[in-house]
C-alpha cells in the first residue's frame, strides 16, 4: 500500500477525531463492547489463543542492543506468564539509542500527514488484536476482563487516536511553505519563499506503569511518534506484554511501509537493573512520558533536564459531600467508584469529606454515621455475589496494595471492613473488597498521603465550607487527579468549582448514575490538569503535544 | 466602553492576525515608517516632548511594595536619563506578588475573548505613544532612531499581536462547554454537560534585556496576560523606560475597563539587588520569560523549578559561504548585517566560514582573502559617511561590547579594523564600526563562544563540506539564533538545510537584497527554534503559549 492510499484510508477516522477534539462531544472510534455481536464469534477465542501461545515462550521481537531474554511477569490471577522478552541492560543502550536515532531522518521527511496515517494504521492493527491485548492487560494489571478490554483496549485506542489528532493539528498549524511579499514604498516589494520543517526533538522515552500499561502509555507514545520522534518503550517489569504487543505491531506496520522499525523499540529489563534511571538521563532522550510514583516522577523532573518530561504521579482524590437529592444514587455511585478495579485507579476517590453534623438528603437528614453506612451498604450490595464482584474488583495487583489495605484499619474507625473473596475461576488470585475508614478533619497526616488501593476515608469536617477548603488545600499541596462534589445547593457547587479551579483539578458534580468520577472519556474529559502536584500535563490538550517537535524554517528570495 | 464594544472594535485586527499566523504570509498591523505622511506632522515632536518631560523626574507610576525611587539609566548617546521609578527590593516582593495574585480572579473570569481585546487595546495605546517609545528605546539601547521606532516600536507591536493571536487561538481550541451523550445500548444514553475553564498558571515574570527591551519582552508579557496571568515586568536596569511606558499603559487600560491594574506591575531595581534571582524562585511565580546571558538563563532553568521557563540566551550565528552568482550583493548584504546596530543583535552573523581555497562567483574565482576584502570594502562603503553611518550603527550599548571589540584583534589577522566615529548630534556617544578578523577552522576556542558586539570572524575551512559540518557542530554545541548559506549550487543549499535541521536553527539562503539574516518578521519568521542551546522556545509558535494556562473541567448529568 502506498503512503497516499494509507492517508486516504484513515482520513475519515482522523477527521472525525479532529472534529471531536474541537467540540469535545461524545466520540469513539473503537467499539467498547466485547460482545460477539460486535466483534464476531471467533474474536474472543482467537485472542485467548494468541495470548496462551505466548506464555512461557520467547516473545517474537528482536531489539537492537538486547542481551538475551528476560521474563518478569506473574498474573495477579495467579500464573507466572513466563513470556521472555529481549533484555536490555545499561550495556545495550548505545546500540538501542543509536538505532532509534538512525531511524528518524526518513520518518521526519515523511511529513505529518503520512505519519498520522501510519499511526492510525498501527491503532487499526492493535484493534484487530484487541482480545489478545485484553488478555495481556488482564493478566498483568489484574483488571477484570471487560475492564481490560475497555480501559486497556478500546478506550486506550481512543486516547491514542486523540493524541494523534492533537499532534496532527499542532503540526498543521504552520504551513509547509509560505510566500512573503512585503511592500517597499515605491520600490519593488521584498519577496521571499519560506519553508517550514517539522523537526522532531529526538528519542522519546515512554515509561509504563503496572496498572494501566496501554491507556497511560499510548498517548505519549503516539504523540511522540506522530511528531517524528523515535520512541523507546520501557514497560513496568510486571506489565510488559501489553506494550510488547504494541511495539511488535508498530514495528510490523513501519516495516511494511518501508520505514525503519527501530522507530519503536522495547526496553524490557530485569527490575534490579533500574534501567529507567539510566535511560532517562541519556543525551539522546529528549522527551519522557512517565506514569507512576511521585518519588520517581519527581526524580525524573529534577534529573532528566535534557528532556521535556511529562509526568503523572500520585495524588489524593477528594469528594465533598454537602447534600443530595438522590441519597441512594450517591451511595451507589460512590460504592462503584471505590470498588472498581479494587480502587487501584489513579482517579479513584480516597477522601470523602462529610460535615460531622450530617447532611440533608431526599431521605431526610442523614448523620455522618448514616452517610458512611449508606455507602458501606451500597458497596456490600454491589459486591454481594462473588461471581459478579470479581468482575468489578479484578485482582489485587501487588503486595504493596495489600499492605496498605491491612494497615488502613489502624488509622481510624472501620466503617466497612475489607473482605477476601475467592475468585471462582482463578483460585490463586488475591481479591479484596474495599474498606472505608472514618477519620476526623484533624487527621491530615493520614489522608493527605495517597493510599493507593481499596482504601477510602470518610472524614468528618466542621462544615461544607471547611470541606471545600480541605479540597482546595489537599489538592494544592498533595495533588489530585479527580475531585467531586455532591450538593443540592447550586451555590455550594459553585464554591466547589471555584476551589477546584484554584487547586487545578477537574470536578465531577452530583454523579448518581452511570458515570463515575474514576472515568475519563477520550476526546471529551481531560485526564489530569497539569496544574497540581499529581501531574504536570493533561491527557490531552495542545500543551501535551506542542513541545514534541520544533519548527525549523528556511527562507530565500522568491 | 463595554467589554463587548472593545471585543467588536478589535476583532478585525485580531482576525487578520489569526489569519496571518495560519499562512505566515506578510502581515503588519502597525506601519513601520515614522514618516509624517503616515503618522502626521505632530507625532514626532509630541513623542520627543513626552520623552523629554520624563527626564530627571519621577515616572508617573505607583507599584505595590515599592520603597522609594531609583534611577539607573544612562543613554548610550551620552546623557543620564535620570528617570526615577518605584524601587522594588526583596522586602517588597510579598506585597508586589500578593497584589498580582489578588488581581487575577476577575481577569480569569473575563475569558479569552475579552482578555484578547483588552491586550489589543493596550497595543493600540502603545502605538499611539510609539514616538515616545522610540525615543525611550533609542536612549536605553543605543539603537538609531528609525531602528528604535521599528524594532522597538512597530515591529515589537506586531510580535506582541502575534503572541495575543496565538494565545487566543490556543485558548479557543477547547470549547467553553460541551454536551456529551454516550449511547448505552437499548437503555437511555448517558448525558453530561461539561464546562471547560481556562485557568492561568499564576504570576508571570518577564525579565527584560538591555538591547531589545520591548521586542523581546512583549511576546511573553502579552502571551501570559492574554491567558489570564498577572505579569511582573523586571526590566534591565539600563533599559527601564520602554517597559515603564508599557506597564503604565497596560495599567491605564486595565483600570479604565474595571480590571485591577496590578495585573501588570514593574519591578525596577537597584542593579546591586539582583532582584531577578529573588523573584524567579518565588512560589507565586509560575511562568518566566527571559532574554539575556546564557549564564543567567541556565541558572533560571536550573533553579526556577516551580515555573515554566522560556529563555533566549546567547549563541553563535554562522554563515557558510560556498559560492555565489552575486558577489557584490552578497558582500553588501553581509556588510549591512554585521554593521546594523553595531552587531549588537542576537541574530547578527558572527562566524563566516569560507573555504581556504576560495569560492566561485559571478566575478570569477575569489580567493579567501578576496572574499574578506569584498566584505570589508562593502562595510567601508556602507559606513563611509559619518552622518549616514550612525543611522546604521547607533551607539555602543555598554563597556562590555567595547572591551570585546578591543580584544578581537588579538585573535587573528585583522581583515577590517574597527573605526571610532564622532556622532554628529551626540558628541558623548560611543560609536564604532565593525571589525572582521580572519581565523582558521582550528581556532575553535575563539569562534565557538559568542562575542556579542561588532566582531565577525572570517574562518578558513578545508571545504564547503567542512563548513557545513562546522555549522552543524557549532550550533548544536553552542547554540545559534540564525544561520545562512551562500551557494549557487542547490545541492549545497540542500546539505546546509539538512545541517540546519539537524542542529535546529533557522536558515537564510542567498540573501543578497533587502532582507537580512538579522531580521525576523513577525507573523512569518520564527525567531529562535527552541531546538538548540541558544533558546528553549521560539517566537512564536503554539508551544510558546500552550503552557501559559491549564484547562479545568467540570461535568454533571445533563
Amino acid at each position: 500500500m502506498s503512503a497516499e492510499e494509507l492517508v486516504a484510508r484513515h482520513q475519515p477516522t482522523l477527521d472525525a477525531a479532529l472534529a471531536a477534539i474541537r467540540t469535545r462531544e461524545y466520540f469513539s472510534a473503537y467499539p467498547e463492547s466485547p460482545s460477539p455481536r460486535v466483534y464476531g464469534e471467533s474474536a474472543a477465542p482467537a485472542g485467548q489463543a494468541a495470548f496462551d501461545a505466548w506464555l512461557g515462550q520467547d516473545f517474537p521481537l528482536e531489539i537492537p542492543g538486547a542481551d538475551g531474554r528476560i521474563a518478569t511477569e506473574r498474573s495477579p490471577y495467579g500464573p507466572d506468564l513466563g513470556v521472555r522478552y529481549p533484555r536490555i541492560t545499561a550495556d545495550g543502550l548505545d546500540a538501542l539509542l543509536s538505532s532509534a536515532r538512525d531511524a528518524m531522518p526518513s520518518w521526519r521527511e515523511a511529513g505529518p500527514a503520512v505519519r498520522s496515517a501510519v499511526c492510525v494504521e498501527v491503532l487499526a492493527r492493535l484493534h484487530a488484536r484487541v482480545f489478545a491485548l485484553a488478555n495481556a492487560v488482564q493478566h498483568t494489571t489484574g483488571q477484570a476482563f471487560v475492564m481490560a478490554f475497555q480501559a486497556g483496549g478500546t478506550h486506550a485506542l481512543d486516547r491514542a487516536l486523540e493524541a494523534i489528532a492533537y499532534a496532527h493539528e499542532e503540526q498543521n498549524r504552520t504551513p509547509a511553505t509560505a510566500y512573503w511579499e512585503k511592500p517597499a514604498g515605491k520600490g519593488e516589494p521584498l519577496r521571499m519563499t519560506k519553508t517550514f520543517h517539522i523537526v522532531p526533538r529526538g528519542v522519546a522515552l515512554v515509561i509504563g506503569c503496572n496498572t494501566f500499561p496501554t491507556w497511560n502509555s499510548w498517548p505519549g507514545l503516539f504523540g511522540s511518534l506522530a511528531t517524528g520522534n523515535a520512541v523507546v518503550v520501557k514497560p513496568h517489569p510486571h506489565a510488559v506484554l501489553p506494550l510488547a504487543i504494541t511495539v511488535q505491531t508498530a514495528r510490523e506496520v513501519l516495516s511494511e511501509l518501508g520505514f525503519d522499525p527501530n522507530l519503536v523499540t522495547l526496553a524490557a529489563e530485569d527490575p534490579a537493573d533500574r534501567l529507567a534511571q539510566d535511560l532517562a538521563v541519556r543525551p539522546e532522550v529528549k522527551i519522557i512520558d512517565f506514569t507512576g510514583s511521585s518519588e520517581f516522577g519527581s526524580w525524573l523532573e529534577d534529573n532528566a533536564r535534557q528532556a521535556v518530561v511529562y509526568t503523572e504521579k500520585s495524588g489524593v482524590n477528594t469528594v465533598v459531600v454537602d447534600s443530595t437529592d438522590d441519597f441512594a444514587g450517591m451511595c451507589r455511585n460512590l460504592a462503584f467508584s471505590v470498588s472498581l478495579y479494587t480502587g487501584q485507579m489513579c482517579t479513584a476517590p480516597q477522601s470523602i469529606f462529610v460535615p460531622r453534623e450530617g447532611i440533608g438528603t431526599d431521605e431526610g437528614h442523614k448523620s455522618f454515621a448514616e452517610v458512611g453506612a449508606g455507602i458501606a451498604t451500597a458497596v456490600e450490595k454491589l459486591l454481594a455475589d462473588d461471581g459478579r464482584a470479581v468482575e468489578v474488583l479484578g485482582a489485587v495487583v501487588n503486595a504493596g496494595v495489600l499492605g496498605r489495605l491491612d494497615a488502613a484499619s489502624s488509622h481510624g474507625e472501620v466503617v466497612l471492613a475489607s473482605r477476601a473473596l475467592q475468585h471462582p475461576a482463578w483460585p490463586e488470585a488475591t481479591v479484596r473488597t474495599p474498606t472505608i475508614v472514618a477519620l476526623d478533619a484533624g487527621d491530615t497526616e493520614v489522608y493527605s498521603a495517597e493510599c493507593f488501593g481499596p482504601v477510602s476515608y470518610l472524614i468528618a469536617t466542621d462544615s461544607t465550607e471547611a470541606s471545600i477548603a480541605l479540597l482546595r488545600d489537599t489538592v494544592s499541596d498533595h495533588g489530585g487527579m479527580t475531585a467531586s462534589v455532591y450538593s443540592a445547593d447550586e451555590k455550594v457547587v459553585q464554591a466547589a468549582e471555584q476551589a477546584a479551579m484554584d487547586a487545578g483539578v477537574a470536578l465531577s458534580v452530583n454523579l448518581t448514575g452511570g458515570v463515575f468520577v474514576n472515568q475519563s472519556a477520550a476526546f471529551s474529559d481531560y485526564h489530569g490538569t497539569g496544574a497540581n502536584p499529581a501531574a504536570n500535563a493533561a491527557l490531552i490538550d495542545g500543551a501535551f503535544v506542542a513541545q514534541r517537535f520544533r519548527i525549523m524554517q528556511s527562507r530565500r528570495h522568491a
